[in-house]
């Protein structure tokens, strides 16, 4: 089953505050990794990226080593006392359901149900972040404080849950093609971002505004050299079913990023792709080091997010993963506190505007040959001294000519010249640019 | 003229006290690089390796760019007074004599002797352990102090040793052949140590009782895949000679190690081989970064022990050399300070431990591949989340498991994977192992 | 036009201050890029090296990218006030006159020569050195002081100058034969230094009296295994004519070095060629280490003095460049202060040494083989460990020839055994030497 939404004029999000509605407005959906709460969040990005593809993927399909799940889909859940108070209310708080519960109705003792209850003691006010897909089981989360205040002998517990056998897994995937591709498909980049978590700000809906942001400003380019794909997925089994069924789009990838986490207030961390010297890797770091914003960078390992099926070793993509603090190092981390509070817009809006310039480099590296290699030329007879205006004339900017010129050998791309001359990329591009409109470069 | 023992159950060095037994045993041997020392040395090894061959060579006999030196013997040596008193005396310490001193007696006055004595001014209470192995002459070592009570006009010398050139030189190998060997030689293992220096216990009896304990323990394993070839040799001579007669043996050599001045209180130093990056190198890097234990590594330097003889540019062999404090930078070198209180049963047995962990890393070391290459395999359905027991569960087994899939390309051997992954190569490699019992990976 | 003075016997520069007093002959004449100061300047650089060739290259002449520009020569210059009183006057110092100044008389309002004016208020004391070879235009340089107290309002300029299209550019070439070339030239070692500026010290009459001074001392040697090329010329248009006319010796340039601010007080400056890697680039660096002086060495930059034509892309030539403290990091340059007392005569001695051992590891890096290469030869028996005198025994001198034959695999230079061994080349090439003479080391 794909379906598309009726092609509406979208909302264009540009400014952080934009991108903080959308996920505010995302933020209440009770998502799992198969469930209406995915269908509903991807219907809202339709919104915005009318040319989102919708996939429903039927339960117990093979992908990979996997099968795809059972659908879960819940209605309520709650614990009453006796006196039939709700004292957990899953219309209170989403994150009070242990995602993938099983059904269930009946009266439990107060120590029967404490095997099903689950709290942070180091942070009594919080409500921890609960799944288990593989392992069928019910529980419910609530704070410490909380779970000290359930004193009475018997609660009452219901979970009105389904897990469907005969039911999908729903992702999106949003192509936008490149705008000169010739006789063979263009050569992709891929984004890629878990949509299974329920009402977590940072993990992941930060990750999923900022692409639908990216994706707006990608579609609007008049040229693109490449196909930019995006896929909004569950977790592992999302990214496992997507490869699974798009062997030929998986052999173009030639760049990739898992986005994830971009909401929060630490610095920007990339994590490399397994191959660690691969173009994207030296691609972000260049876009990193050019942006002024505190960063870090890590190299490979086996663990993380949907990077660890693009990377395996089978696949072996060029798929690095770009977040601000990583998982499990900040302390809201899967709890209650990954808020509408935690996440700022202008901590979106510097991850759109690092992603553009990336996506930047990607569309304008380019290996260049001197033609007049031998000496230098006389840039001040080609007016090139003078600059091009915007600022871009003086010392960094003949700097910027002298380099350009001295590696266009052939074997050095702008990324590499970016690379050694320590000058910001997109000023090397502007300088091949103005080189390449005289007889001094061309691209090779 | 080659021996062998009759075959008796051999003591079994585990304990460092056992270790430092048979070293104490030792100690009063006056070995040179011939003679009866090393004769007597050998035959108290094979008591505790049966297996090992003695050889004997002659002198003369042509040896790489070098011959066999003459045999050197002693059975007593003194100075006396006027009173017939002796006041140097080799029954007290064998390194009041230079080794392979020239037979020598008769009166000389005090001046004539003191072109003969060797102290150490800046060590006054020590004896010095002095040799003069290619140029013929005669001396005695004493602690200064005792050199400055010799204030007697007219002194009484006699060395009585002997220098033969119809004798021999006399070396120790044993072999412990590969367990599964096929139809071609297995590849090998060098272990080599010298074992020319008398009354010293670091340089080298710790080295000749370490390697007697690892020799006992690789015996008893019941699978080697290597062929494990231990020489006990006079130092440079001894392994010239072996190279000389033994070019097959040679060509098998994978990984070898000289060992030496493992007993004292320093900590562990590798001296890489020649190559710098063989595999002997990156092996003994791990097994020290996974021991917590103080070390530390230094690159080639063609000065030091037989590692000289084994790297020379012709062989070029894989060998490198574990130590602890080396030759030089510690005070009690080559004095009579290096005794049986400096070498400690616990640093003996901790040069053991390593030395196993080493062999454990040869043995195991292995290049898989993932059979289960495209996206993770799903390790909860195989069982693989449990562990294996022994404490082989949790957060670090299971990115153990993650690092070996993921490296498992066919590229990445187990060592490789344990650098990349800083996870003790031990736990790897039990990883794999759970691993390849199942369909996800195989032994390339 | 070629000529060639008379052979004469010159004096020889050896001692600094003997370099000193040429550069202060030389430090009055008003050097340009063209014009009778270069050619005073080359002619008495002739009787120093009277093998020097003089090279007359017509203005007009197409030269890769350029053109050979017209020639300038000025004969007085000066702005005097309406007491008829030299106010600014060119025969005080010759950088009160922008060099390339058009002609130019007449009376200027105080307003109207101000922007012709050019000062250092920074530098109050101080003339700047200002040139204006490619935009036509006149103008005077004087201190900010002496700026300010022209309070009059009228002046008469005067520019006695001419700029003539029928001129030439000059410039020096110095050979230096291989002595044992055989069928074929052989491969060249080029030193180049500008010599455009008028009184200035550092930049470059340093360089070029250096460079007087190194060709004098390689002349002198028996044996050359390089054709040494010196090129004396006008900064950036003088490497490139030269480049343009001599094709075929830029295709033998095997090393090369750009000479420049070799006297002043700061720590030597090594610049490295395009490739980084290059031998140039090792043997400098070498040199620099084995020289007890401080230094540091940099990466490649598109921007500097000649090595920007030399290294451009289609020559891309291993030339790097040697100085002293960089143009524009010490507060002299390009002033009035650069003069003779900035520069002192231990400096230049301290170059021209630099610059001998770094010849002398061109002449003497060689590769050789070991002959005896299984195990240690014994070096005692050859007589070898005695040393060869002149200090050259000892541990040191040991270690040497353990490293010579150590490497001596045919694989490593002379060059590559100093940078594993950390000994000094010098030490090391004696030591080969004394190897050689035996039968255990020849030359691959």
């Amino acid at each position: 089953m794909e379906t598309t939404s009726p092609v509406l004029p979208p909302a264009i999000l540009e400014a952080g505050t934009d991108m903080h509605a959308l996920l505010a407005r995302l933020f209440p959906i009770c998502r799992s990794i198969t469930g209406n709460g995915v269908r509903q969040t991807l219907a809202i990005v339709q919104e915005y990226l009318p040319a989102l593809q919708l996939h429903e993927v039927p339960s117990g399909t093979p992908a990979l080593d996997w099968q795809v799940p059972a659908e879960w889909n819940i209605r309520d859940a709650w614990v009453k006392n006796a006196a039939g108070e709700r004292v957990i209310d899953f219309r209170q708080h989403n994150l009070h359901v242990v995602g993938y519960s099983t059904p269930v109705r009946g009266w439990f003792s107060r120590q029967e149900l404490d095997e099903h209850l689950f709290s942070l003691p180091e942070q009594p006010d919080l409500l921890p972040y609960r799944t288990s897909y593989y392992q069928p089981t019910w529980g419910f989360c609530l704070s410490h404080q909380h779970r000290l205040a359930l004193q009475d002998a018997y609660y009452e517990v219901c979970i009105d849950s389904t897990i469907d056998e005969q039911g999908f897994l729903t992702y999106g995937e949003l192509e936008l093609p490149a705008t000169e591709a010739g006789e063979n498909p263009a050569d992709e980049v891929l984004f890629s971002c878990h949509c299974c978590h329920p009402s977590l700000a940072n993990d992941n809906l930060s990750g999923l505004v900022v692409a639908v942001a990216l994706a707006q400003a990608l579609a609007a380019q008049p040229v693109r050299r490449y196909t930019y794909r995006f896929v909004f997925g569950p977790g592992t089994i999302g990214s496992i079913v997507w490869l699974s069924r798009n062997p030929e789009a998986t052999a173009r990838i030639r760049h990739g990023l898992v986005l994830t986490l971009l909401g929060g207030p630490g610095p920007f961390t990339y994590k490399q792709s397994r191959r660690g010297g691969a173009a994207v890797d030296r691609v972000v770091a260049l876009a990193l080091r050019d942006t002024a914003v505190a960063h870090n960078t890590r190299p490979w390992l086996p663990y993380g997010y949907d990077e660890r099926q693009y990377c395996s070793p089978g696949f072996n993509l060029p798929v690095g993963c770009l977040s601000r603090t990583p998982f499990g190092e900040f302390p809201e981390y899967h709890t209650s506190a990954d808020n509408l509070h935690f996440v700022q817009p202008k901590q979106l809006s510097e991850a759109r505007a690092l992603l553009l310039r990336i996506c930047g480099i990607f569309e304008h590296d380019q290996v260049y040959r001197n033609l007049r290699p031998y000496g230098e030329p006389q840039l001040g007879r080609r007016g090139l001294y003078k600059g091009i205006g915007g600022g871009l004339e003086g010392q960094e900017w003949q700097m910027a000519l002298l380099w350009v010129l001295s590696l266009s050998d052939g074997d050095h791309s702008l990324v590499a010249v970016a690379e050694q001359a320590n000058l910001p990329f997109e000023l090397l591009h502007r300088a091949a640019e103005a080189l390449a409109a005289t007889d001094l470069l061309a691209p090779v």
